[in-house]
């Protein structure tokens, strides 16, 4: 399969930044409704992340009505037999979102046999796009456009952590607090944002509870085509999404999950 | 005394960004040395940090040669007796400067009669400055001016509770955890941008606990002045920093002290 232009990408981002921007810190967002969801007490859903992703979904159903889409907003949508997904997440960060700190984005990720391929994120309010074409990853914003690498061989001590909540720490077999005590430093809270900064080389390892494949599958060809690697705790493919974890490189990856185990 | 014109902030936060902005992200941070300071095993410094806090000591020197100024970098450099005291963080928020993350900021305060009376934050990678000029608070950016006020009586239920890392936790006798518990959710990692955001009224309670003056006295002004209240966990000034709550209103403010102590 030739893979769409990353053009196309940049335009399913212009019309999600549409519908996110204006609503980011504005009163409208107090209108949130919460679905439960395994391991969080809350997860908040505001318009902007329906609006975001059904105009989403309707530049992909014009452009590409055979394919499939999933996003998180709306579930899937059956495509032809082995055509490529668009995997969507019109909000990842909802929470920050409504906090108004600017580590939110779009994720717009497209999956072929199952496998992450391209990928886009999108933070309208720095006006910045992290995205992946199929064979490098770029980082394009106020500073211009600059390919993205992962920092190599970081010394596990010397490494920086993030993670987005506590909140799943209690939940999982993973050996959270070995790693904690054995990087340099642990921080919280930068959801999409912190695992783009893994791909810029400025964060060694993102650990991951409970994510859905929305929340990674725009993220994968992020990483790896930076250099990074992305796996389950068992090494396998991330695409499907539950525990996840991302590094700079080959060596501290495999430190990180034998640790981790 | 007549209060400084603003205009003289936006000059030192205009000195300061000149030395943050083109280190963000660079890679001259990985130059970090650490200080060790009581809660946390790394506390990183970098360049930008000592660059930022001299070129705003030698504007001040020049303009308010009998002023004290107290900053992170360079300690206590004693005034005329009863003379205004500048405090200032040249960046407040190393570690999300060091991962990548817009959530740092400069913090200047101004402290008169040993309270806290002005203060700015500025975060030039999104370009914004939040700040109280002695009477109102502001914020300035992208989108314009605008007036900050606070969110005021949202039920303990329905509130949004920020604290940077839980790793000061286990060293505070306050009930967190109970608190965590009441609230609607709690976030972590955002430093001073949670408290612009507390004086914006997207974000209800901050809970800090272990600041030192020069991370709050910018930030006093600037929640009060947006109809916030900040004080220490026994309800007095928060202007000496230590353990520091800060509440978008004042019902709020004593629902929250009760819980915590």
């Amino acid at each position: 399969m030739k893979l769409p232009d990353i053009a196309f990408l940049h335009e399913l981002a212009d019309a999600a930044d549409q519908q996110t921007l204006p609503r980011f810190r504005s009163s409208e967002n107090l209108a949130i409704s919460t679905k439960p969801k395994e391991g969080f007490r809350f997860d908040p859903v505001t318009l902007a992340d329906r609006e975001a992703e059904k105009a989403m979904r309707d530049l992909i159903a014009q452009r590409y009505p055979t394919h499939a889409v999933m996003g998180e907003e709306f579930g899937l949508k059956a495509g032809d037999k082995r055509a490529p997904c668009w995997v969507l997440d019109p909000i990842d960060g909802t929470r920050p979102f409504l906090c108004g700190l600017p580590v939110w984005g779009t994720l717009i990720g497209l999956l072929h046999h199952d496998r992450a391929v391209m990928g886009m994120m999108s933070q309208p309010f720095t006006g910045e796009r992290f995205y992946a074409d199929g064979s490098q990853s770029w980082a394009e914003g106020p500073y211009g456009k600059v390919r993205l690498q992962t920092r190599r061989d970081t010394p596990l001590d010397q490494a920086i952590l993030h993670t987005t909540s506590p909140e799943s720490l209690g939940q999982t077999s993973l050996k959270f607090d070995a790693l904690d005590k054995a990087v340099l430093m642990t921080r919280y809270g930068g959801e999409c944002y912190a695992m783009a900064m893994l791909a810029a080389g400025k964060i060694d390892v993102c650990v991951e509870f409970a994510l859905q494949p929305y929340d990674i599958v725009a993220l994968i060809p992020l990483i790896e085509l930076a250099g990074g690697v992305v796996t389950t705790p068992d090494g396998g493919r991330p695409e499907q999404g539950g525990q996840v974890i991302a590094s700079g490189c080959p060596r501290l990856h495999s430190q990180i999950l034998s640790i981790l185990n």
